[in-house]
């Protein structure tokens, strides 16, 4: 007897990143697919120390089930702490959840926020681990283009006409995955009032806001909610380590009431460990050097990239990230990108294409995302200049 | 503006049990309402030596992402140890996949398996925890009532004819949660042939298996799978840490393949340091020995308890488990069993009410679940001694 897989999955297909990274174990291959720290940002000495102290003072209580709301203690820290970030994130009636990562905080907001059917607007590219978390909630997804300052404002205007009763959107303000742009302060507050006019719920997603590298700091839309309609979702994964699984949410008691409840019947609560070290490292660790040191790692990969990509790639187009972990870079117009994908495989560069991060992938696309965090400085040089030869080859 | 939540979050509810737990850290209160497995329990010696050297040689694997399939060693760890446990586990064309505690395997699984809609079987009454993730992927629950030896094979068939399209069924074949009662060979065989006759998948959920303290192993339905319709949840939570939130579910490949996308979609991936600890537990323990210390500690304090209800709730009736953490003690029929269960409260005995438990909450039931695991011994003499009183004042 064949099991009968549910409608929602049975299209569900891996994604093609994670596929990609199954097979990245050859060091030979450079790394421009994944969307992994540098293995050189991890705190590893220090947080050795705090894992021993761990076992030594609160052993049983790490090991123990918890409560499914995350750590007391961490809870207060991670608020402290993006509040610190983001200053006036937290409005009062607010509350906070430890999520086992973003990506879960991802998916009970939309699980807690839409039904079979529902449209949810989203940045079109967007994180493709959201998107699927939407497709499994059997969302509609409704994409508006993403410009150089970030989503589309007339864009927007329309997508919510043409989906008047759309339930949510979700967006990534700071160094979008995967183009890498960033919101303007005067688009926040456009999408915001838009959203709040029309009744959609807001999902902003700042995994990257830490890792500035240049420009100015732009607040986080959630700053601005004074009508409790921001659900913020940040995460330890690219500043502390992702390995540990530890992110949170921070938004309205009502919507968080039964974000709990949805995480209640989903993993119980996040893995106590990771949480008490999390909760620790943001205690013990002095945070602004340790942020400050990162964004000089990345900004130092991010400028190798866009020199090997002006020196190698002349005819590519992208916009320079201000942080973040991605370049989003867009070929000449009638390249085959898949077959591209493969050339820059078969010159040992990983790279992902573009479609996979459309809401519709069926739509035309010559870009390629770059992951400029995981590689090191040698491979990042390398690699583009691969890339350059094999763009070369198709441009011939 | 006040978010709405979505419909099948807008009825859910957070689990009576876990709202008793938050008010648990009164020391004076008896815990017979939780699933803690006992303090004494963890093997924390080991695990703190195994994190010191988890850091040590490994930091930078710990740290960093992972495949979501779970940490290899420990898919292959936790594969061997099933099979050791139950000969015969594992069948051609099987997979496995790590999952944050057994709670994600059974979410995930549902997932898969159903659609908004459909029909899951259950015990009844069975593990809130499933019961509520099966509410969420607004499944119907079709109840089938337990017996002294497990599920009714009557009621099985009964559910069956009243639900022909049922896509699944949600067992706990041994010491189930809530009533402790195990399933007999024989009724394992019936409600495997009974399910592949009608293309009911069977959700086997095995959290206490290791834990049987008298009477005799019964193989897991999982091992009768001749035709791949069964998927098998393990978990280390109750013998290694519920804290670290590892499980497993080991099944048929095309349905495995399918969780992991919805795995990918909801946590990326479990805990890699969790992974790697339970991975180099069971690598390095002496298990046996580890499983037959917690088979003593939890025959012992099942005895307590056993021994206390015969002497002060002489009119309360229940099965003795074998094994696990629970037993289902029922109380004389016409008892108002909120109010039992507040008077408990106040006596400082928290009991959870087998409503709780139900598919259907609405209908009558003078059950409580007690727990056993949790409590120190002295605990469970001086509960079940205030319990006696509180029910002798409700018989008087």
């Amino acid at each position: 007897m064949e099991l009968k897989i549910s409608q929602r999955m049975a299209a569900m297909q891996p994604s093609a990143i994670r596929e990609i990274f199954k097979n990245m174990a050859d060091p030979s291959i450079v790394p421009f697919a994944g969307g992994n720290p540098s293995p050189d940002a991890f705190p590893v000495k220090q947080l050795e120390n705090i894992a021993r102290i761990v076992f030594e003072n609160k052993a049983v209580t790490a090991l123990q089930y918890s409560v499914t709301e995350g750590y007391p203690q961490l809870r207060e820290a991670a608020k402290q702490f993006a509040n610190s970030r983001e200053p006036g994130l937290s409005h009062a009636g607010d509350g906070i959840i430890i999520t086992t990562g973003a990506q879960q905080a991802i998916d009970l907001a939309a699980k807690c926020l839409t039904d079979e059917g529902d449209t949810i607007l989203c940045e079109d590219p967007s994180f493709i681990g959201a998107l699927n978390a939407f497709r499994i909630c059997r969302a509609n997804l409704a994409g508006v283009p993403v410009e150089a300052d970030g989503i589309s404002i007339q864009g927007l205007e329309k997508a919510i006409k043409a989906n008047p009763r759309a339930k949510m959107l979700y967006i990534i303000p700071n160094f979008q995955n995967p183009t890498g742009v960033t919101l303007s302060m005067e688009k926040r507050r456009a999408v915001y009032d838009l959203c709040l006019q029309n009744g959609i719920a807001i999902l902003e997603d700042n995994p990257y806001g830490d890792l500035r590298f240049s420009g100015s700091h732009v607040p986080a839309i959630k700053t601005l909610d004074t009508e409790g309609i921001v659900c913020y979702c940040g995460t330890f994964s690219k500043i502390i380590s992702p390995g540990l699984r530890v992110g949170y949410a921070i938004g309205p008691e009502a919507l968080l009431n039964k974000m709990v409840v949805a995480k209640q019947c989903n993993d119980v609560h996040t893995t106590v460990l990771s949480q008490i070290i999390c909760c620790q490292f943001l205690q013990s660790c002095n945070m602004a050097g340790h942020l400050a040191a990162l964004q000089k790692l990345y900004r130092g990969k991010c400028d190798l990239m866009v020199q090997g990509l002006r020196q190698h790639l002349p005819r590519a187009e992208f916009v320079t990230p201000e942080g973040g972990f991605f370049l989003w870079c867009v070929l000449p117009k009638g390249i085959d990108l898949m077959a591209f994908v493969r050339a820059a495989g078969e010159a040992k560069v990983a790279v992902v294409p573009g479609t996979t991060f459309l809401p519709d992938p069926s739509v035309p696309c010559t870009a390629v995302r770059l992951n400029f965090s995981a590689p090191g400085n040698q491979q990042i040089v390398t690699g583009i200049e691969r890339l350059g030869k094999v763009l070369d080859a198709f441009l011939r």
